[in-house]
């Protein structure tokens, strides 16, 4: 059972992560909030009504790989085409291609609740729409005018073939060919491997972005391009032609997210696949770091929409299983084990993770509108930056918190966590795959510290911890007795937070790179902490909306986060800026024998 | 692959937690080094060689049931036979009945080499070692002639049946029924569910050992009593017969250790298993705390056992793997991941947790061999005592860290880390029953808090206190310079716990029990990790004992323990005393809408 938790997310949206902006556009002047709330709500209740029952048997049969083929697991075709009949798969796309051109902040929303329904199923999706903005993009009227319509309705699915067995957080060392065909096409050939939804049934289509190499490329990243290689070539009038030289030589077995086929692709066994440039040969890398920022952050959202389940199920959990009794309850009965103290406990650590990565997650998404919707190029560039540098904190922050909130709902039901019926292991499971793809969270430490701490010279980090401080400021000013002295709390976290960000950014500066990669990953923490932690006292310290129960609840999440994962920041910077000397000490070779 | 790091486990037990003092009693007379050695050699050399190679299939194939029986994995038959032979089973057992009567110390570090080769495997020889000590202390001699030989030599095996499913960890609902027969034995009845190695192939017979309720018992844990029940019945000879009325009416489906059958086991169906009274009527559960402890450090010696083999596998294939250039390597190579500052982080935070687990595991078994070794009344009760304040920090942390340990293993390996057939992913799911397991992590802490801080009126945890200052003197007082100011960061640390202690001890003496609660899981962490870290530091201070490599390398997991894990504790002081009142005023039943 899940329950699309609108109300938290909209005021989230509105209050915290600043919708307000974006609705403000001129972009997005329909964008009311009536149309906002009617959005959410169809989106929660197809999570909830259509995706989430989907789940357990998407896990348990997974996706099944015989004969070149893949069929998806049972009722997923069914539901795959009520998805796209309900127009999901276009919610951010152009509306020149029967998109409907929403803000990413919306659609982060809609895809935490498809995720909390099914994280295989949406990941699909996700893939679609990465292909998508590639196209938008870098794609020739002609590409566009025949596949970006039906890529947008879902009526065919997307791919990204990145990885190869030696290429994988490293594309340098990618070796898949591309050679120029009369024709204008191409000829793609090579295997790429851990390619998802790489083959299924859902579609009648399947498009391939592939990375592949020019045989005059240069070598190393700045020698790849980006083709577009279809399953079925397309004919003039849109129909579906011959099959492509591609084809699946298996799927993976793997530790969770079943449904979603992880497929290894050969592309060109029978003398090259055909594929059409997108963008300019050798700049492959550069149009797909353009959909990186979004997909990094559909990443995030997975961690987030996983944790939120997680916790729904581990709360219904404890409040149905009766063990002991509880302090402060009297009489021979055992008490539901929500009412012990360490329980409650664990059920918060659950909750501060959701909310937590939830204000990460839109935080980033609302950068990344504010960079589209910019009028001057000083907006786009202070928005571009700021999107670039939330998304790592969106990527690794909430895929971990999904990971340990997923841990803690195991541990909640006691046994029966470990038995997989009850469904709590299957979150980990699935949450598992999240801080590892699309850029490992050690990959998002390293492009925090040596890509994005040093925008605009380091100016923009300084901003944004200026903005931070004010923020807090803002909180201290509330006064609200209820909130304590959360306020000091988190000036400290940010004064620990500069602390950090002084000593990284002057070991870069000093050439000293071991050491700021040493303490990138707990750098990492600590900045994504500290900002999640601002917001969710900037909610709690938001003017009352009228659901007093929901602003307690706020309050008293924000106050639980402060004295317990926040607690975690002093240590970090400790961690950070003074281990380097042992770790980078360690000989992992000498160990060798 | 695993290579049991004989030197390291040989040093630990003798350097750091006090094997000398064991070796010294009048018992253990004959236990020179070199029987030591030889020992851990052979355990070591089973554990790798026989072992663990078995692991993968144990997790692919699984135990499977069929018509009330269960069949071992492939393979596991002749790999138990090839155990019993060695003698392996009887380490600790009483020489009276065929067993090596060994102290536990060394009984816990093959414990964990056998774990480290497959969890799933030594859970079953720790249940019967269980079911050995439970008829060693409380059964009667007729009892003990029938059965205790066949236990210890492994002929037999024993389980634990204690938990029903309105039972877990709240064994007042308990209510399997027991009867009164005329001859002296019991009729048993009922139903106990999650019963590891309920059933199998492995044994001809198997020993339940059954917690049930008399008539005429009082209520809760008051009225419950400890019964035999073999799987057959056992004539007067020896020789087996009747099959006794029980059963195993299913296997669970579980996350991991799918080697080891978790059986739901009826009793009765047929009028009535024949059960043995073990100890007093309605004194059982006193039977079942005697080997409570000994349980519980078992358990976290998985945990131990798994994080150790994580971090060789994950060292290895980050030896093995290339991707990217680290800082200071040079040429168009790619380098070992291991050479990147971000993985030897990763490495070194899974070697630092499988180090911690390991002092604080042999710790406990220290505390419990010294406490049969006492001479005195006085020394007895000392030595127990600490064995029980240790017990939840050796079975909670190492639990804890096997599973933080196997989900960096995973993260180390990227990608391949979530395919099954790496293997990085098995230990990630075996790992994870453990914290569950023999009382939950939270049930541990809340025994280190309500019933082990109390022990003499308070002064025991304040002796300990007092100890470990002095350890960290001598830290200081060796004045290694390449151990920086380790005892500076220990001093801090341990202030942190004195704060913490005094704060629950407070709070429970002022009967704010919801409030120490609340507080005692990060206790126990904050606990466990400044006494490990504590020791860490000893070991590394110790004298050099002629290898210099090992030395230098106890040296730099002490320093990096001492800035990553150990700069938890600050954190985890401000959480217990700060946290309990925005955790107390969480109201889940208010969110079940």
């Amino acid at each position: 059972m899940y329950r699309a938790p609108i109300e938290e997310i909209a005021f989230t949206l509105k209050q915290v992560c600043g919708l307000g902006d974006i609705q403000a556009s001129e972009r997005h002047a329909d964008l009311g909030d009536d149309l906002v709330e009617a959005i959410l709500n169809e989106a929660g209740r197809f999570a909830a009504e259509e995706i989430a029952p989907m789940n357990v048997v998407g896990d348990r049969e997974g996706a099944t790989f015989s004969d070149g083929k893949v069929k998806a697991a049972p009722g997923w075709r069914d539901l795959y085409h009520n998805w796209i009949e309900g127009g999901w798969n276009g919610l951010t796309a152009t509306p020149d291609y029967g998109g409907q051109g929403l803000p990413m902040m919306l659609s982060a929303a809609a895809l935490e609740m498809w995720n909390s329904g099914s994280m295989a199923f949406a990941l699909g999706p996700t893939l679609t729409i990465g292909a998508v903005e590639a196209l938008e993009k870098h794609a020739s009227d002609a590409l566009k005018e025949t596949y970006l319509a039906k890529l947008i309705s879902g009526e065919w699915m997307g791919t990204m073939n990145l990885t190869e067995p030696q290429a994988g957080s490293d594309l340098n060392a990618l070796t898949a060919k591309a050679e120029r065909a009369e024709d204008g096409s191409y000829r793609i050939s090579g295997q790429k491997i851990f390619i998802t939804y790489g083959e299924h049934d859902l579609t009648d289509n399947i498009i391939h972005l592939v990375l592949a190499r020019l045989p005059d490329a240069p070598a190393g990243t700045r020698g790849i391009s980006l083709f577009l290689v279809p399953k079925f070539l397309v004919n003039e009038d849109g129909s579906l032609g011959a099959h492509n030289d591609v084809r699946c030589a298996g799927v993976e077995h793997k530790l969770g997210i079943h449904a979603s086929p992880t497929c290894t692709m050969v592309f060109g066994d029978e003398g090259g696949a055909t594929g059409y440039l997108i963008g300019e040969e050798n700049r492959g890398l550069a149009c797909m770091f353009t959909m990186m920022n979004n997909a990094r952050l559909a990443v995030g959202i997975q961690g987030l929409g996983i944790a939120e389940r997680a916790y729904q199920e581990a709360l219904a959990y404890a409040l149905e299983r009766k063990q002991g009794r509880a302090p402060g309850d009297s009489g021979p009965a055992m008490s539901p084990i929500a009412r012990h103290p360490d329980i409650k406990r664990n059920l918060l650590a659950m909750k501060t993770r959701a909310q937590a990565a939830r204000v990460l997650c839109y935080a980033c998404a609302h950068a990344i509108d504010m960079s589209h919707i910019a009028e001057t190029g000083e907006d786009r560039k202070f928005w571009s930056e700021r999107a670039g540098l939330l998304t790592p904190l969106a990527k690794a922050l909430p895929t971990d918190f999904g990971v340990e909130a997923a841990s803690i709902g195991v541990q909640i039901h006691g046994g029966m966590g470990f038995i997989e019926e009850t469904g709590a292991a299957q979150y980990l499971r699935d949450a598992r795959i999240a801080p590892i793809y699309e850029g490992t969270n050690g990959i998002q430490a390293i492009d925090l510290v040596t890509r994005k701490l040093p925008l605009s010279g380091g100016e923009h980090i300084k901003a944004f911890l200026s903005e931070l401080a004010g923020i807090v400021e803002g909180v201290a000013a509330s006064n609200l007795p209820s909130l304590g002295d959360i306020a000091s709390h988190l000036s400290e976290a940010l004064g620990d937070l500069e602390e950090a960000t002084a000593w990284i950014m002057t070991a870069q500066a000093e050439g000293r790179m071991a050491e700021a990669l040493s303490g990138a990953t707990p750098y990492l923490r600590l900045a994504g902490l500290t900002f999640a932690g601002i917001l969710l006292a900037k909610g709690a310290a938001a003017a009352d909306d009228g659901n007093k129960a929901a602003r307690d609840q706020r309050i008293l999440l924000a106050r639980t986060y402060t004295m317990t994962l926040l607690k975690e920041v002093a240590g970090l910077k400790a961690d950070v800026t003074g281990s380097s000397g042992a770790i980078l000490a360690f000989d992992p070779e000498a160990l060798a024998s």
